[in-house]
């Protein structure tokens, strides 16, 4: 992806500030030249980290015009000086940009129960300041980054009714991923004209059926968030949720996208593994079963290894929680079919499949033949990488 | 554990049936010379294996008198062929040892999807039949092993109103270990004199405070299964389950002992951890956060790092679904606090904690502080050995 990209109105710049005590940046800063609408969504998990409880906070007014983001550092379990270092970071944001404390929203990300290094963080703010710049989002990407190996951004462009408008996300995850949000950020640009009230649920909904349909490893984080900014610089028309269906498909194109690559990204993953259910009750138990596969070690490293173990499959449906018929289910990987109403396919299937899965992306699909609802998820595969990142991830 | 234990009555033996490909035995046979009474849990996993099914049919009847067990291939997934298979598995053992068939139970664990090699299987069958012995449980131990690395056997002795009996269990794990059973197989033979309608919630109740408290990968086999025979040899007195609370202490503390193995000999592991939840409001909820932590990769990996990275054991008690109070919690690695009230107690607590880390078997202790209710689970550490063994199981 190309580093030409921008929303108008809006600006970034990123900075070392050696939180990370890498030479890599580790501070971004998003601005929108005017009060932009914005929507949000956070992590479910109990333990939330100071910086979420504040911009979960804030965004209720429905209105935001700048996110200061750390990576390195999780500011999560932090007592009462983590909140004062959230505020903190929000208000010498604000002092620079010259608007209120209440417009800034800030998210951390990182090591979790250490308190933020707030003399490098000032500093970085210092820099972040001075070089806000319409094309920085790459680097913006970069930026957030803890054990990614790659910036993830994505750009779109649509029409409501004729007028443009554009789109730019950014997110990163790697470890700790998986529904109700992930160790994930995810910051969305846009010049759309829309309301708060109408985006508040749009953006949920987008997020349910992309970021929360994603699995590392069955960990919740504490700081995940994912957030909107819209600041109406297209003027396009547009007053109920129909008139914004072109936005819809657009958001959930490119959050989707983004969603996908967090997955490939997975701590130490090999493959990206598709997910898909179909012939289910109802989604939400075609999600039940598609995250208990997502989340199955042995599954994941079967695929790692290559081996289209069918068995680890079955297995992982029958413990999901749901009333299944094993006899009914048939289980593809890409178009081989291994599993035919609940028995093997054979030897010569099976090797099939094992060639099938030496490719880098791979579609592992069931279907359940008890009903008409369907699911995709994402995941990735469980390697010795995984354990070494998370083993050593502090030392 | 030496190898002269017994218990009046039973007989064991073994057989290399070649289903494992090695020269490891993969048959075992437990008979009862007279009809004991018999007792049984079995997996929750809806996709259950063909011995499974008429294991805890046959069960219902309080009696068995044998119990055929092969390793190697789990004849599950494995349709009608696989029903017959096991039925005809019981047929020749209850032909040979001139009982009924419906005295005759059958457990297989292994592979999944492929169907039993009843040629390789009827010839073990063979041979158990001729070498039955008092003392050869070490052996059949041995004999029900998959990826385990060392046999796992307990024997006690006790005493109701005075008259002495004895308890003998062997179990395999390894893999695929959580709650409500385990790739799990654990067989317990007792003298003791006892009524089905007495054995039966007493087994079921003593299996959920042990072996439905262990886990290593958070996956559930369609396998598991774990059986009591009691065959009176005894001679105690005992009508209510009051006379029977030394028989009930005795085997909880023989199936907590081989629990405890199974975790310890979780597939790579390389330590054992105990999971101690205090003040919680309930055993359930206590219950529930033990386990989040006991299958968080993160949690499990940062131990195996000899890491005292308490941030995601919080934020694994915060996504347990369990009402919690972050500020109020108190984490200690064995007696050492790293988190008191929420907050982290600074470097030289952690710094503690990684030198008690070290230990091969550590404790983990949180107290929520909000209720009486407290529980103990057991899981190892998650290492690349776990990866490399279940990405080549098959290959």
């Amino acid at each position: 992806m190309g580093n030409n990209f921008y929303v108008p109105g809006f600006l970034v710049s990123v900075a070392n500030a050696g939180i990370k005590g890498s030479e890599k940046e580790d501070m971004a800063l998003i601005y929108s030249e005017t009060p932009a609408v914005v929507a949000g969504t956070f992590t479910r998990n109990q333990v939330k980290a100071a910086p979420v409880i504040l911009t979960a906070r804030r965004i209720k007014s429905g209105l935001a015009q700048a996110i200061i983001v750390n990576s390195g550092n999780a500011n999560a379990c932090t007592g009462l000086q983590g909140k004062k270092d959230a505020q903190e970071m929000t208000a010498l944001v604000a002092r620079g940009l010259n608007i209120p404390d209440q417009l800034v929203l800030v998210c951390s990300t990182g090591v979790i129960g250490q308190p933020l290094p707030m003399d490098k963080v000032k500093k970085g703010i210092d820099q972040l300041l001075k070089n806000l710049t319409p094309k920085g989002w790459k680097e913006a990407a970069k930026a957030i980054m803890t054990t990614d190996t790659f910036p993830k951004l994505v750009y779109k462009e649509g029409e409501i009714k004729g007028i443009p408008f554009k789109l730019l996300g950014i997110a990163k995850g790697a470890g700790m991923i998986r529904p109700d949000m992930a160790t994930m950020l995810a910051f969305f640009a846009t010049d759309i004209a829309i309301s708060p009230t109408l985006l508040q649920p749009l953006f949920k909904e987008v997020v349910s059926a992309s970021f929360n349909r994603i699995s590392v490893d069955g960990d919740t984080s504490t700081n995940d968030t994912a957030l909107i900014l819209a600041n109406g610089r297209a003027q396009n028309p547009g007053k109920t949720r129909e008139d914004f269906a072109p936005f819809a498909a657009c958001l959930y194109e490119a959050a989707t996208a983004l969603a996908k690559m967090i997955a490939k990204d997975g701590e130490g993953a090999s493959k990206l593994v598709e997910v898909v259910i179909q012939g289910a009750r109802s989604i939400k138990e075609a999600d039940q079963i598609a995250m208990t596969i997502a989340n199955s070690p042995l599954v994941k490293t079967a695929i790692y290894g290559e081996d289209a173990n069918w068995g680890r499959i079955m297995a992982a449906i029958g413990r999901a929680g749901v009333e299944i018929h094993p006899e009914k289910i048939d289980i593809y990987f890409g178009d081989i079919c291994v599993v035919k109403n609940g028995l093997g396919q054979g030897e010569r299937a099976e090797k099939e499949a094992h060639i099938y899965l030496k490719n880098k992306e791979v579609l592992l699909k069931i279907d359940l033949k008890l009903g008409k609802a369907t699911t995709t998820w994402y995941t990735c595969d469980l390697t010795e990488e995984y354990i070494r990142i998370n083993a050593t991830y502090r030392s």
